[in-house]
């Protein structure tokens, strides 16, 4: 005996020979040496591909020549497919018995809005997968050498957004100024002074240890130190912008010491799993 | 001509034929579809590898049969090496010519004291790799259904630890307390009830949706959704154990909908990686 609920979903099971899926992935934050390994295979196996603004061309280079590219966009204020018909779109596509990759800059459980599309493809009815990935705090972390916790530094780890929400709620900010805790800012460049301004005044110290690292774990990464204080300052004088992460907490200051270059053996890494 | 600095190093690096360095990796939370790209390739090459208590089987298979391992423990109250002592074996295969592979579980810069074991490689002049990877609670997050930031729930993310550090400072309980963010708790199961009762007794309403994650990532996850006020008796009634996560948000409530099985063609995909 079938329940109501099997009743209505078989006959759209039946409507395709193979029904379509959508998989949510992870591309990390640029380097496809640091895709994971299922969003890797995954990629080079895609036929259909919705990508970001904020996925790297050697990312999107590992997705075989003949699949269809389509750009959705998002570039800060100037969204090239608002998000509701990116929704649409996922849905649209997967029902036509394609499956879909939904390429994320990062990870799409971390400022992506992968759980807002996930719920539209549920709402529908159409199967999907989420890969995790390397978000961009922790690319920075290991390549701008700031480990996230440090039993000298912080015990916890935050990661917020700047991007200018008018009306933050005033108890953000006072769980972001306490002690102790590394702070990553994500999309904060046009909103650092305003940052760095409501730190101090919710009782961060001004002294506190603060950084830009602009372009994070790319060959172009620079890394600006500062005080919470002087940081809006010496970042504008020495030119600083988007894409960029602020980093709040004295682990900025092992920067110097633990900061590393990129890996020479990525291309050669990368070619020997495509090759695979 | 020379600085002093390079007089001081040249002798040390004629020392040995192949100079040693340890590449830190991240193993992930368990699956070895979820280490990186890089992380794969390091370990597969793998010569020597020290590695801890939550690095799974199904990663240190990847490890060359020839190669050295070198179990270093920490389960809770039981460390087979104590963390000083990791850092003296570090430096001393290193300086023997090796290359040594330092494998931690999730990400070697949230909760896994690679940045410590980092500095004493940079005292000691041994060069070094830091590889990120897929943190518990990002595996967790994509598993079992519960996106760590979302329009509708959290703003922000915040990754800390339970374990029963007796002084924890209240500042600490002021900012987990906060709405609107998601908390993940690691290492979280013996303080359960103290954690539930720190965040009420901040402000955080009692009835705030809260989950233990038992086991995340693996076929053996199992996840218990309750309250903050509730959780400690619901997941002591289910006899809930460590290893597990505490998430506290809202957000937790998407499980139903948005958790998600584990792929199943993971074994498929490593073993075409190790063919490579």
């Amino acid at each position: 005996m079938k329940s109501p609920a099997e009743e209505r979903v078989v006959p759209v099971l039946h409507r395709t020979v193979t029904p379509g899926r959508v998989t949510l992935v992870g591309a990390g934050p640029g380097d496809p040496d640091l895709l994971t390994v299922r969003a890797a295979k995954v990629l080079m196996a895609a036929q259909c591909v919705l990508y970001d603004h904020l996925v790297s061309e050697t990312v999107l280079a590992l997705v075989p020549a003949g699949a269809e590219r389509i750009y959705v966009g998002k570039e800060s204020g100037c969204h090239a497919m608002p998000q509701a018909q990116i929704a649409e779109t996922l849905v649209r596509l997967a029902r036509g018995g394609r499956h879909v990759v939904r390429l994320k800059g990062g990870d799409p459980y971390v400022f992506g809005r992968g759980g807002e599309e996930v719920e539209a493809l549920v709402d529908a009815g159409v199967p999907f997968e989420v890969v995790p990935g390397i978000t961009a705090a922790q690319g920075m972390s290991v390549m701008a050498g700031m480990p996230l916790t440090h039993r000298d530094h912080a015990s916890s780890v935050v990661f917020a957004t700047g991007h200018g929400k008018e009306g933050a709620a005033e108890s953000d900010w006072i769980a972001l100024a306490r002690p102790r805790q590394t702070v990553v800012f994500y999309m904060g460049m046009a909103a650092l002074p305003r940052i760095c301004e409501r730190l101090v005044a919710h009782g961060l110290p001004a002294d506190t240890p603060a950084a830009v690292v602009e372009r994070a774990t790319t060959p172009q990464q620079r890394v600006i130190v500062a005080t919470v204080a002087s940081l809006p300052a010496v970042a504008a004088a020495q030119g600083a912008s988007a894409p960029a992460l602020i980093v709040v907490c004295s682990v900025v200051l092992l920067h110097e010491r633990l900061g590393q270059a990129a890996p020479a053996d990525v291309d050669t890494c990368v070619a020997s799993l495509q090759a695979a």
